[in-house]
């Protein structure tokens, strides 16, 4: 699927090195030359960063026709200075691209704390125009990489469109209503409030099940962004074809997350409603002793005990109806023997972990992902910025 | 302080091996010759252990005899069979000491999901009439150890009256409404109602606002016994000798946090109330990316200003109006320079690191503790039980 990637029509891509950090791409820019139909989701973070607030307020009226990402420099917490930056950025690609700067969109990713290096960016953008080629979203995917190790994309046909997705992330992972770095296009004709619509049901089913270390990104957006080029599709084929390209990129960030090994998988059901499942789920895969454990292949299946017992909705939780399945093998209640633990041992040595929890309180359901807790982790962000 | 341990009158101890995991002691029983007054604070885990909900009942009176404490195995998510085996260690104490078993406590820390050794302990409980000794403190803060790599005790004098503190914990540590391992013993004369508030008041605000790992143990238990043989004491002079215990034992435990170097002390000013102050402290002390950036001694202080903007209860949080210190150096809003990240980075080398957050909305205060974030805690947590 990754080779042979599909292209919507109508969209170009630019993709350079500025060098606001080193000398990999750190500039990425995606032109539609038809207008859009954009819907975003954000971070919740009370310190969102420029780009985000930006982006927000262009996306009022549902249109776009381009998206900026900045890589290695969030521009989150650099006050006004920060505002004007991001605003110089915004007209100087309007004018280049002779479009409304209020169908510009920006998203921005990496240190917090830090003011864009606004010459080397000044320079870039002053070959746009010129620089922008037949769309190239493997290329695009790199571009937005900041501690990734892989870059993420996806594609699909639905009906006669192409649906593309490219995201990026590895730490500072926890989507709250929002989500990191994640960018589909699509040239499906599609109604505004139809298209916003499907992607927060999405959004909210893939990428805000999604967590790596419980830090919530001050930068994190998704957008899509739809021409209409291909004429009007199916839409639940849509809404599906989209799930799917979604937990893929999820799936991708999961295994990528900063120092993991495996990817853990978190299904509860049977709990009080759906907001007390994704609860409980995301104490489980959130609990760096839950983490930790998996990592060593250590069959420690009280810690999922744990984890379950100290998620704050307790609604209805009983240890005495609750069943805990680790890799598919039974652990709670019925008592690990040596025999158990063996097996469960062995299991954990795989690359992909599940944990089933039944609560036998009502229907609520919840899938999540998340990763292992390793060393890598600690190394890789104990001096990221020295 | 340490050497020279006080002791208050009337209690004796015995602390021995049985065997439950390997040669260490792990079996401690602190016995008071006259009935003291006993008050309680316990984990709000929904996995809460049989010895929590033991001695939760025990308590309703606030009477007390004899605490017996297990280490090495917490008799959690054992079913049926966990509670009946200590319910057959009370009622065997009991009778060795002739009291009666409600004038029992229990409390186990230690490996989840597996059943005691029960007949390892019914033998060490045969020689505990003849093995009780005059108390030694030091003794019985060793024998509640896991996997602490110091012993945790304290004593101070209140008018003539004695008082002690012993605890243990070192991961698994995010008390919630109660706390870890931790045991207070005086000889002073108090109320039960007195001591009851004095006693949640004093544990709210220290073991209550300490954070290793943000998991909720299942065992966790904090009690204290008063004699009385010492007589009254003045009650503020009481209530600010056991905070000052209690602190001193909070901040041992967060320096021997599992693979800690730095103890991080984090004080928010000025919130909407205490209960925003302590959700914002908590959220940037148990921060994963800030515990590594302080770990690595990176002035990665942007990592602050995310954690406090992720935090749930965000009333009136403004970035524009928010000040962040990192050991004392201003730095936000003013952006830091070179000059101020080298004189950060030279500041974060302390072995006690100090992030002090102002709001500006209103008087909500709190201070709490925690530790760095190491490769050493992976690597003790990843085959713990094999």
């Amino acid at each position: 699927m990754l080779n042979t990637l599909l292209i919507p029509q109508g969209f170009k891509t630019f993709v350079t090195n500025v060098g606001i950090k080193d000398a990999t791409q750190d500039f990425v820019c995606i032109f539609s030359s038809i207008m859009c139909v954009a819907c975003g989701v954000f971070t919740q973070n009370c310190f969102a960063g420029c780009s985000v607030l930006i982006t927000k307020e262009h996306l009022k009226n549902n249109q776009a026709k381009a998206l900026v990402i900045i890589s290695k420099n969030a521009n989150v917490a650099t006050g006004l200075e920060g505002k004007i930056d991001a605003q110089e950025i915004i007209a100087k690609i309007a004018h280049e691209l002779s479009i409304d700067a209020t169908d510009v969109l920006i998203a921005s990713t990496g240190v917090i704390g830090r003011r864009y290096p606004m010459d080397k960016i000044r320079l870039g953008i002053s070959s746009l125009r010129s620089g922008l080629n037949t769309a190239n979203f493997v290329e695009a995917a790199h571009g937005i990489m900041t501690t990734d190790s892989i870059p993420k994309y996806i594609s699909v046909a639905v009906g006669d469109a192409v649906l593309v997705g490219i995201a990026k992330g590895v730490g500072m992972i926890e989507p709250n209503m929002a989500t990191l770095l994640a960018f589909f296009f699509t040239d499906a004709l599609i109604d505004k409030t139809v298209l916003d619509k499907i992607f927060r049901k999405v959004v909210s089913k893939t990428f805000n099940c999604l967590s790596i270390d419980t830090d919530t990104s001050t930068s994190d957006t998704a957008i899509i962004l739809a021409n209409g080029l291909a004429g009007s599709v199916d839409l639940d084929s849509f809404e599906l074809a989209l799930e799917e390209i979604a937990t893929y990129l999820v799936r991708q960030i999961a295994k990528d997350g900063e120092g993991a090994t495996k990817i853990i998988e978190v299904i509860v059901t049977s709990a009080t409603d759906d907001v007390q499942a994704k609860m409980v789920a995301k104490s489980v895969v959130n609990s760096p002793l839950v983490k930790t454990a998996i990592h060593g292949a250590d069959p420690n299946w009280g810690r999922v005990a744990m984890a379950i017992g100290k998620c704050e909705d307790a609604r209805g939780i009983n240890p005495d109806n609750t069943v805990i399945r680790f890799n598919g093998i039974e652990v709670y209640p019925r008592l690990a023997d040596e025999k158990i633990l063996y097996e469960l041992e062995k299991s954990l040595h795989n690359d992909e972990i599940m944990i089933e929890i039944d609560l036998s309180i009502a229907n609520g359901y919840a899938r999540v992902w998340g990763c292992d807790l390793s060393a890598d982790y600690i190394k890789i962000n104990a001096d990221y910025t020295t």
